[in-house]
């Protein structure tokens, strides 16, 4: 792409490094930033870097957070006890949008997967074994996403804390609401027969 | 949707202004934008804000440029007495990008919409007319998108240099390169054979 200005070139490749966004798409949003008042490039450009340089990530359960402990963790009237293992922000965010839970979290910050590089001591999991070594924990959900690094995640942390007397649970796999059976793949539909539940427990919800 | 920290929020909001960009795919992004080093947040900031403030429009054809005459108008191998008028500056880099022309353009900043609230006064016309008045072109090249407001917009400028002598074209409205006649639209397939042109013409390219 052959560019008229420097400055909008440099603009371009930069926007371009960003996930899912080519120099097109990237051409497209530059020029609009250009359309827009000044203020309003002012306001992007400041809001980025001051959460690149001022956020923080909860000293207890690695949630993005703009003080040393989150919000969640924080708060008495969450069960501190139960703790709900995902592997990003992403997760905490969807699981917190359903309401469904009140205990609190673990964001081990990725997956163990050696073809990208990532061990278990890139993660957060040193200090969950440490808190179930503390004594303080009764529940862990496995909340990964169910890949061949999902369940190596799982198991990995689950041999270092079987000796512990807690309770561990992955949540349910099965089929989503509303869809179809005949469309659903069979490990998911397998999976859904073998782990029914009874009929009076799924009136509740 | 959520958010644990006010930081994230704000530079998710920012991003989520871009077109196409959603609450979340800007915060996708925001999250890509969090892992990778503080210096490529300082670079996409800085780079945007140099672009919106520094970048200039090219004084002859509006074009965007880092002079006040931007490249194509100030290069003396090009034929400045042919212009082709096209909507904005991705029309120019299209064209450049085919390596078929060799005279200069006149970037209009849009078309007449009356539906928009875009008039004649809110694009570069009058600068066009101007150039024509002068009396130094030859041949006006309307290269507009083939819709109703492109139409209008040429037509409304063709009513304001009618009087002078020069050469008005329009580009080529035809099957594209490499398509199938049979799924052509009836208006390009119909256009194309009443505007067909000599074969040893075609030949040529």
């Amino acid at each position: 792409m052959e560019f008229s200005s420097r400055l909008l070139e440099r603009a371009v490749n930069e926007m371009s490094q960003l996930p899912g966004i080519g120099k097109r798409t990237a051409l497209r949003l530059v020029l609009h930033i250009l359309r827009q008042p000044k203020e309003q490039t002012v306001a992007l450009s400041e809001a980025l870097q001051a959460m690149r340089n001022e956020v923080k990530f909860c000293s207890s359960c690695h949630n993005i957070s703009d003080q040393d402990l989150c919000e969640l963790c924080a708060n008495p009237n969450r069960d501190s006890s139960t703790i709900c293992i995902v592997e990003d922000i992403k997760d905490v965010m969807a699981i917190e949008n359903t309401s469904s839970f009140k205990g609190t979290y673990h964001v081990l910050g990725g997956k163990i997967s050696p073809m990208d590089g990532i061990g278990p001591h890139d993660l957060n999991i040193e200090s969950l074994v440490k808190k179930v070594k503390e004594g303080t924990i009764n529940e862990l959900i496995f909340a990964l996403s169910s890949t061949m690094e999902g369940d190596t995640t799982n198991f990995y942390i689950y041999k270092q804390i079987q000796e512990y007397q807690i309770f561990t649970s992955t949540i349910a796999r099965g089929i989503s609401v509303g869809d179809e059976l005949e469309y659903a793949d069979e490990i998911t539909l397998g999976r859904s027969i073998v782990n029914r539940i009874p009929f009076e427990t799924s009136l509740k919800h």
